[in-house]
């Protein structure tokens, strides 16, 4: 479907739809046995693949940890807290930033050709590499609730051991991890506070 | 509004809705002279705080540029291909990580007294508030176009520029920078091809 410019898409998402994606989604802790069926993560990367980045550069590569095999690989190399729920989650993702993300920008990014020699510095790489992965992780979990799913993300793990797990011989190193699925009530935290708009925002 | 665990937030968003956030939204060049009234800036912070960061740490700082003279500080430490965009947007966000959110874990993840010491490590500070930021510029911009509002994110500015500009005397760094507003088709591009599923993605 398209929309008609500045008719259809200007007006607000149900309140139903805002809280299942943001107002009531919570961290899930733990997880019901529901399974996640590969064309439900396809239709999630097809959603996440649209979200911004910079020169469409699209650095995030994701691993779906799905069989008891590849689960067995990853779990000992969560943190402790973070080894019983994905273990128990259905599927676990790893999102990794590919910093020879250049190399694809002539196909990503065909009005620039040059684009591919505007990150030949390494620092510079390295930190849009982090940023729109990073971005597409927010997107990634923003489109796991819009199709139903619900997620927990973890920075508790052993980096270096999931670079060389799962990223061995690739220059991508692992971002952060999800855990995914239908999630149950088990563990849930209170909701945390948050800081109001006059502690995190001004208007100039 | 409260959801029945499992019974009501488990089905995706209608198609519309999912075209609205992802699938035909678009990067935004120019824009319409339809103001957005604060009180949706802070419609769209309270969507956007609630999405989930690291020990809740949500160290995203932002700052809505909207007056003219707000704008004529900001325009000119833009990269030039942005200047004219900037410049005629309704809004401008500059979206910043704050280095010092352990001060504030206190507050914002009690569930954990001792978190705020977990970020001791200068880098480990630096790379957390980074990554969650952008996490958090992620949600932020899919909450606003979930508003009815388009987005045009940019990294092309000078960034010692807007810190000392914008964040003088803190611990925030400018991370990236969002046009908002109602767009318009002005310069729009073609869309960009993306990554297929195995391009990105497998499934272990």
């Amino acid at each position: 479907m398209a929309f008609d410019a500045q008719t259809t898409r200007d007006a607000p998402l149900s309140d139903a739809a805002l809280a299942q994606l943001f107002t009531e989604a919570r961290t899930r802790n733990g997880w019901t046995d529901r399974p996640v069926p590969e064309a439900l993560l396809r239709s999630l990367y097809d959603l996440t693949k649209f979200g911004p980045t910079a020169v469409n550069n699209t650095p995030a590569r994701f691993v779906f940890v799905t069989s008891p095999e590849a689960k067995a690989r990853l779990v000992p190399l969560m943190a402790e807290g973070n080894q019983a729920k994905t273990a128990q989650a259905p599927v676990t993702v790893i999102i990794g930033q590919d910093l020879d993300f250049p190399d694809h920008l002539p196909k990503l990014f065909p009005h620039a050709p040059g684009a591919k020699d505007w990150f030949a510095d390494e620092a510079m790489r390295r930190e849009s590499a982090f940023r729109n992965a990073s971005l597409q992780g927010g997107y990634f979990m923003i489109a796991a609730r819009a199709l139903g799913l619900d997620v927990g993300p973890m920075s508790g793990f052993d980096p270096a051991g999931v670079k060389a797990e799962f990223f061995a011989g690739t220059n991508v190193e692992p971002n952060f991890i999800v855990n995914l699925g239908y999630g149950n009530d088990d563990n849930l935290f209170p909701r945390s506070p948050r800081f109001t708009f006059e502690e995190a925002s001004q208007v100039l």
